[in-house]
């Protein structure tokens, strides 16, 4: 079911973004044994048993399953997990395959969304074989790259003159008017499940780790993250969370204090008023997390390090190895953690 | 141990690419049981015991397990497996990931290539973090966006005035005037020991499929399925091998008939002379397999239906997809037919 996390109102498991009181939904549902839920593939269909979808229509263009690769950080272990290497090149696939499946199953074949990023690439690439007209409303300032390659995954762009908050009212009145569904992957239910199995890969890769660093705007991943680790722990398999760190953009803060720099770089995370807060807040309440702001030179500078680590990934990703810096030079994380850096996006796309 | 090819004779496992008879290498290992050599890895490390390295050093950013989607296409099953998720978008990682930890063992430290594709963006990923310079020898008409992309990445490039062979020759040349190791994957015996995890990994996805479909120029990605394929037959895992199809492009083949018309597209395997063409040859025989070759229209129509099943590759990846209609069509391969098709570069890289 989907339950509301601001009055707890239950709803069936249809596509729907909200509750009537406009809280987010979370579905919820009984996990009984994680390893005796695994399915026998190397990908994330793993992961099906766990997941809010039949299966009788599941996109061909299938997530990984990432590597984990472990390096040795002053004195603490930096677990680096290639979110980037799933078939649009970005993390959001996870959640765009569980959208995806959930929609053929509701019989929806028009969607719109107010993106022009990776969710929009993602959800462009899905649709297309799914055969679900995706309607984009994107700025006019968008990169024309980024367009002509969501136009040639046939996705029906919409020109909007204004900024974010213009181009999300048009994509809405939009939605509306024409009656067709409006995808959000801010408030998305299915969209937090699909991201959740990166906890249950990290899980059955690595065990759990002590601090997981997200880079976190809308908070998807982060909200994934906290509750793929829940359902281990109330399935009984790991007796504590790690500590959940909320890593965000300066001048684009949510939970940290905001900043008067702005961090034009990460711009996967720009996003200062996350409709899941609420949900946010809570998952670091529960962990004992924290929250981590990051500038456009710490951001450069991991970027770079990273480069030369062999993991070529775009900026918004590169905040998390920024935060482990600071973090470990505080004194917060301590010698001998063992930390989880999901870096999110390829910079194949940016070349 | 190394096995000349064409002598027979034997070498101890160091970096060399020749024999001295001039023919080429591969790598020689008794393997017992595939099941039981498995690591608990979920990527590619999980081969390491069926891999001539020793893992005192390992490349940090590790190939992926991918994933291997099926699709019905008349009446076979396609088995797409997304080798374009791997860290610098190629299936060449997996070559590189063994070729860099066996330079490691052996203190090499210098490097020379003569290539700007795919191989040199892997060469370049991974000599990064293991600190080995890369010199890449390349013509002045290769793309400038590649050449950033290497630069980017601490590459050495060498800029030669003449066509392929010109600049094979200058790189030979720099190796021997300076003493520098010159790596080729054409040759290189360690290459193809990575490239034959594909066969494992579609082994334990899907088992042995009837045909496996290979777009083939140098031929690394073809012999290293041929090998993985061949060792697990070698283990007593399979009765026999899948038959190998080589697929070439048109213009460019050393196995089927060299055609009039020239396929520009499929870059990546055009390769009319490639050194290891004598191996391709007993691949094809020994597994009753065949050679197909794809011309510039049908490489393009391939592409575009891979893009709308969700599949974003590279033009030389989708002749695979091109030979299997032409096979279907002319009867060669039957109804019912399982049929392996990787997908070997990412198309994000071209956007
Ligand atoms: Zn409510
Ligand atoms: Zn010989």
């Amino acid at each position: 079911m989907l339950v509301c996390s601001r009055c707890g109102r239950e709803y069936p498991e249809t596509f729907r973004l909200t509750c009537d009181c406009g809280g987010t939904l979370l579905v919820r549902r009984n996990h009984f044994s994680f390893f005796g839920s695994l399915l026998p593939y190397l990908d994330m269909r793993r992961y099906l048993n766990s997941l809010p979808v039949g299966g009788n229509y599941l996109p061909p263009a299938v997530p990984a399953i990432t590597p984990t690769a472990a390096l040795q950080i002053g004195h603490v272990i930096g677990l680096f997990k290639l979110e980037y290497l799933h078939p649009s090149g970005s993390f959001k696939d996870r959640g765009t395959y569980v959208t995806v499946a959930k929609l053929m199953e509701e019989g929806i074949r028009e969607v719109v969304l107010d993106s022009s990023g990776n969710a929009a690439l993602s959800m462009a690439l899905y649709s297309l074989p799914a055969g679900i007209t995706t309607h984009l409303f994107v700025s006019y300032n968008t990169m024309p790259e980024k367009l002509s390659l969501l136009e040639g995954l046939g996705a029906v762009l919409h020109f909007v003159d204004g900024d974010r908050m213009a181009v999300h009212e048009m994509a809405v009145g939009f939605a509306e008017r024409e009656g067709v569904t409006y995808v959000s992957h801010w408030l998305n239910p299915y969209f937090i499940e699909g991201t959740k199995t990166v906890a249950f890969e990290t899980y059955e890769q690595v065990g759990v780790p002590d601090y997981v660093l997200v880079p976190t705007g809308s908070g998807t991943l982060f909200l994934g993250l906290w509750k793929g680790f829940t359902e281990l722990k109330d399935m009984g398999e790991i007796a504590e969370l790690p500590r959940l760190v909320a890593v965000q953009a300066s001048g684009f803060e949510s939970l940290c204090e905001r900043s008067p720099l702005t961090n034009s770089l990460a711009d996967g995370i720009a996003i200062p008023e996350p409709p899941r807060i609420d949900e946010m807040k809570r998952a670091i309440k529960e962990t004992n997390g924290l929250c981590v702001s990051i500038e456009g030179p710490e951001t450069v500078e991991a970027l770079n390090w990273l480069k030369r680590a062999g993991f070529l990934v775009e900026p918004t990703s590169a905040v998390v190895l920024a935060a482990l810096w600071k973090l470990v030079e505080s004194g917060e994380i301590p010698d001998g953690s063992r930390v989880l850096l999901p870096l999110t996006g390829s910079g194949l796309k940016l070349t």
